[in-house]
C-alpha cells in the first residue's frame, strides 16, 4: 500500500517520537511527570522564540484563539490599531479585533508583495496606535513579512504601540528574534513548523505588554473574558515554569507531552538545533521552489525571494482541484487556494520533519515528482 | 512494576482503543477521512445528550471554555442571571458570567446539598432572569444536582428563560435528557466520563437558544469574541455534520479521532449501549461509597444519596495529603479537596472504563483494598 504524506500547511507529518509520545498511559494534569513536562515545554518555547524574557502562555485552542487573547487581554473600544495585511489570516486577525471594539486601519499588500516599509512609516508618524499587528507569513499567499524591518519602524517612529506578529506559519521555520527584534507579542500554534498535532495555543507575551495587562489597563466597563485571560494563566504558568503543579483549567495533557517531544527534537536532537533545523527546511524550500519555477516553469504567488516563505510554496495552477486530486490519488495531501482575488493556485507544506529531513524521508522530493509528473501529462494533453 | 492507575476526577484512563486511536498517521482537517470522523462523533454526541434537535459545538479549549461559549455568545451587559451553586466550579462560572456583564443572583447550597428546589421557585416568581445556570454534578463536592426539577420549575414559573448546564462531570456517567429535560445550552468536556483525553470543549445548543444567538441577540456595542463565536461555528458544524468538509479554525485532528472511538465505546459497544455503559457505572460507584461508609466507616459530602454524584466520591479524611501519598506509593492517583469552607476531603474519580469495567479491571476494587489498608493501618497507629 502506498504510503499517505500530508503536506499541507498544517496539520503536518508528524515523526514516529510525537506520534507515540501520544499512546502513553493517561496521567494527571498536576501529577510530577505531567509538571516536569509542562515546565520542560514551557522554557523549550521561550528557546523557539529566541526569548529571555518573554512569558509563554500555552494553552488549549488553536491558532486563532491567538488572536482572540490580544483582542480580549489587550484592546479596549476604540483603541487605534494598525494591521499590515498580507493575505486571509491577516484580513481575518483585522475582523478578530474588529469584534473587540478596535478600529483598525488596515494596510493591504497588493498579493504576492509586502507593504512597502516607507508606506508603514507615513503612517506610524501621521497616527498614534496602540499596536501594530502583521502576519510573518501568511499562510493563504506565502508571503513572508519583514518584521525585524516593520519592528524598527515602530521603535523609531511610534515607540509606544505594542508589536503584535501572528507567527502561525513561521514559528519553528523562519528566522524570528522575540527579544531582539523587540516583540511584544507572537501567537503561533502547535500542528505546524513546531511539529505537533493541532490543538494548542502557544504564545509569547513580553514583560512591557504583560505589565500592561496586569497592572495599566483600564478594564472599567470593558467585557473580560474568563479562559481567554492573562491575568489567569500567568500564575498557572509562572508556577508550571518553576516546576509546581497548579490548576484554572485542564490542561490537554497528551497534547503537552507531544509538544515536549516536539521541541527537543526541533531543539536539541542536531548539535546546531533549532538554527540548522531552519537551515535545512529552508535548503529543501529553496531546492523545492527551483525545481517548481525553473524545470517546470510555473509561478508563485510571492514575487520576490526575500519575502517568500520557507514553510510553504504557492503556486499558480489552472485546475487546482485537478491537480489536488492527482496528488491525492497517489497518496499526497496538498492544499488548495484561499484567496478569491488573485488567478487559481495550490498550497504545498513543507514544515517540520518532512522538510528538515527531506534527505532521508523524500517527503518534498516524491512531491516535486509527482507535479512534474502531472505537468508533463497535463502538457501533453 | 506496579502498574500505575489515574483515578482522578477527571483526566481518566483511557481504554486501549482510545490511546491507539491518538497515534494514527497524520491526517488534514480537510480530509474525507477526518470530516466523516468528524460527523460521526458530532452525531454520536448528540445521542450522548439525547438530543435530535440540538447543535453540537466540539472545539479545541477545555471544559471551562464552554463557560466562556455562553457568556460570549449569550450575555449582554446587565443581563440577570440566577445561578445555583453547589461548590467551586458553580462559583466560578458565576465568575466568568459576571466578566461578561452579566448581574448574577446566585444562590449558593448548603456544602453537601442541592438548593431546596421551593427557594429556586421563588426566585423565579419575584425576578425576570434570562438565564438559570447550574452544575449537574460539581466536581468539588460531589453534589448531584436536581437538574430536572429546577428545569421544571424553569418552565412553569419562567419558560422564557434559558436553562444552562455545567456537565463537564455527569454527562457520560449521570441521567441526562437534554430535550426531554428542555435544556438550552449544556457543556462538558472530553476528559471525563466520555473517555477521551483533555483538549475539547463540547457544547449542546437547544434550537431555542441558537436563534436568539443567531437571530434576536443584540450585539450594538457588544464585544464580540472570534473563536468563541456560534456564528462562525454553526456552519461549520452543519456541515461536518453533513459530512462535508469546512473550515474555521484548525480542529485538532487527533483529539476528534480519540472522541469518535471513545462515543463508539460509549453508545455502542454494548447491547444497551450508554444506558447499560450508565448503569454499570452507577452500580461501580454504589459499591464504592457503600464500601467507603459501612465498612470503614468514612463520611461523604453529599449528605443524601439522591443528590450523590455516581462518577466521583469525595470522603471526608484527616489528612488527604498523607491519604493521597499512602496510594500514590501504590501507583493510585486521586485528588484533593477544592473547598476551603469545609473540613479537609477526597476525591476518588471512577469515571468511564475504571467504573464500567471494574468487573474486569478491578480498578475500583484496588482503590478500595488500599483505602481499606490505609484506614486500618491509620486507625493502629
Amino acid at each position: 500500500m502506498i504510503k499517505k504524506l500530508l503536506l499541507t500547511p498544517g496539520p503536518i507529518e508528524l515523526t514516529p517520537a510525537v506520534r507515540q509520545s501520544l499512546v502513553a498511559n493517561s496521567i494527571g494534569h498536576l501529577s510530577p511527570t505531567f509538571t516536569t513536562t509542562f515546565q520542560n515545554a514551557l522554557n523549550n518555547t521561550k528557546r523557539l522564540f529566541k526569548t529571555t524574557n518573554g512569558q509563554p502562555i500555552i494553552i488549549s485552542g488553536s491558532g486563532t484563539l491567538g488572536w482572540d487573547l490580544f483582542g480580549s487581554n489587550v484592546v479596549n473600544r476604540n483603541d487605534s490599531i494598525l494591521l499590515i495585511s498580507t493575505g486571509f489570516f491577516s484580513d481575518s486577525f483585522a475582523s478578530c479585533l474588529t469584534g473587540y471594539g478596535a478600529k483598525v486601519d488596515k494596510l493591504d499588500a497588493i498579493p504576492g508583495h509586502i507593504v512597502p516599509l516607507k508606506t508603514i512609516q507615513e503612517k506610524l508618524q501621521k497616527n498614534n496606535y496602540k499596536a501594530v499587528v502583521m502576519t510573518q507569513v501568511d499562510t493563504s499567499t506565502a508571503v513572508l513579512n519583514d518584521v525585524q524591518g516593520i519592528s524598527q519602524l515602530v521603535k523609531e517612529f511610534s515607540p509606544n504601540s505594542f508589536v503584535v506578529v501572528d507567527g502561525v506559519c513561521s514559528i519553528g521555520c523562519e528566522v524570528f528574534e522575540f527579544d531582539n527584534w523587540n516583540i511584544d507579542y507572537c501567537l503561533t500554534a502547535s500542528q505546524k513548523a513546531i511539529g505537533a498535532p493541532p490543538g494548542l495555543s502557544i504564545s509569547m507575551v513580553s514583560p512591557r505588554l504583560l505589565k500592561y495587562v496586569m497592572n495599566e489597563r483600564d478594564t472599567t466597563d470593558q467585557v473580560t473574558s474568563f479562559y481567554l485571560s492573562f491575568k489567569k494563566w500567568l500564575p498557572i504558568m509562572e508556577s508550571c515554569i518553576q516546576g509546581k503543579p497548579s490548576y484554572f483549567a485542564t490542561p490537554p495533557v497528551q497534547l503537552i507531552l507531544s509538544l515536549d517531544v516536539a521541541l527537543k527534537e526541533l531543539l536539541d536532537a542536531t548539535p546546531r538545533g533549532l538554527d540548522e533545523r531552519i537551515e535545512k527546511s529552508s535548503k529543501t524550500s529553496d531546492w523545492f521552489k527551483q525545481q517548481l519555477t525553473k524545470e517546470l516553469g510555473l509561478k508563485m504567488i510571492p514575487q520576490d525571494p526575500q519575502y517568500t516563505a520557507h514553510g510553504l510554496t504557492t503556486i499558480y495552477v489552472e485546475n487546482p482541484a485537478d491537480l489536488i486530486k492527482f496528488l491525492a490519488d497517489n497518496g499526497v495531501f496538498i492544499a488548495g487556494p484561499m484567496l478569491k482575488s488573485i488567478p487559481p493556485y495550490a498550497r504545498v507544506g513543507h514544515m517540520g520533519v518532512s522538510a528538515w529531513d527531506n534527505d532521508n524521508n523524500q517527503h518534498i522530493t516524491r512531491c516535486y515528482e509527482l507535479l512534474r509528473e502531472y505537468c508533463t501529462t497535463k502538457s501533453k494533453v
